[in-house]
């Protein structure tokens, strides 16, 4: 039994882990290496063989990672092994998005409660999930819920979030590109997409305005 | 001048570190700490001070960072210093919240194109952004278009990168929650919303079937 701290870059890089090695457990493999695992998911073999020393001994050198163990022991220490529901805030767009999207399933995760101010939207179903007035937020504690979503404009997520707290969510998904302020206790993850466009660029051969700078090229 | 092969992963952070020195300097501060930059952005100092140390020197000990220049600094080495043009291929509902997106505008990046299959969004305007038919998508090299931008469904995906890599874009960011594959010198980015969702439920506290395994309990 282990009890050490692992750092939030590896909790993020967990899931990504097992996507890998359900995909290529599905595929009927059963062992893999760290090589082969990084040659699929695109991180580098020492930050996977670095990543899994925080858990004890993953694998045996020259044999590998037995898959299923992979799969069940990062299940469990990311939680994923019981179910969790989240709540998801702001019905448009992006919402609705995520309502349909297929890949929450994988992981055990669900969109089980949709709210929004919008009244047009209130008490109508998106993909399966009844649309709730925003007032309803507070009872999401004894509905089971301890996930939130938020996916409301920029200047409504601060107080979208504090509403999921109070309402006993322990664990939010920000979608609003904007810093958000949560009590401690809650673990708040921002995505910011334009963040991942941004980085795109960097791989794209530069154009001769670039390249006069004379500051960085690629190996 | 330096020519150092900068990891993925510090090039994933470097827009972090952009949006947060943006805001701090946005705020009228003038120069910060790695420290402070780091509170503001949840990455840790020494990963900070890591990653900046692949670019030479931008800061000076005790003195900190000066916002300005680690700004142009960040957007010369992500090529953000000029604009980039982005094809968004898929417009339903991600898309279109693509298209309405705000953060973009942020890092210099333009959705300058978008394309669907469905005839009944063709020839319309959605955010602004005429959307082309699909078989439109093999001029984007002559339209300055270098980025492409996939938000179709999970079996459209890796058809719609080959197309996109054939009309000469570079870089590609992907929500379809499925492993594409794309020739060399394209680099392909995927986001998985589950994954990152699938982050949370480690950070909640857990459940009594969990507590049960007594494998990892957080610090």
């Amino acid at each position: 039994m282990r009890y050490r701290k692992i750092p939030d870059e590896t909790v993020r890089r967990l899931p990504v882990y097992l996507r890998g090695a359900l995909h290529l457990s599905q595929g009927g493999v059963e062992r893999t290496s760290s090589r082969k695992l990084a040659d699929l998911i695109g991180v580098e073999p020492w930050q996977i063989r670095k990543d899994f020393s925080y858990f004890g001994d993953f694998g045996t050198r020259g044999v590998g990672y037995d898959l299923r163990s992979l799969i069940s022991r990062i299940n469990r220490i990311l939680r994923l092994n019981v179910g969790h529901k989240a709540a998801l805030v702001g019905v448009g767009n992006l919402g609705s998005a995520l309502l349909s999207f297929p890949g929450f399933r994988m992981y055990g995760l669900e969109i089980a409660a949709a709210f929004d101010v919008d009244k047009r939207k209130v008490g109508r179903r998106k993909v399966g999930v009844l649309v709730e007035d925003i007032t309803s937020l507070r009872y999401l504690n004894r509905r089971g819920i301890h996930l939130g979503i938020i996916a409301v404009p920029e200047n409504a997520s601060q107080e979208v979030a504090e509403a999921l707290v109070n309402a006993g969510v322990k664990g939010i998904l920000n979608f609003a590109p904007r810093y958000i302020v949560v009590s401690r206790g809650v673990k708040l993850i921002t995505i910011d997409i334009a963040m991942d466009l941004a980085c795109l660029p960097y791989y794209v051969p530069a154009g001769r305005a670039v390249e006069r700078t004379g500051f960085l090229t690629r190996p």
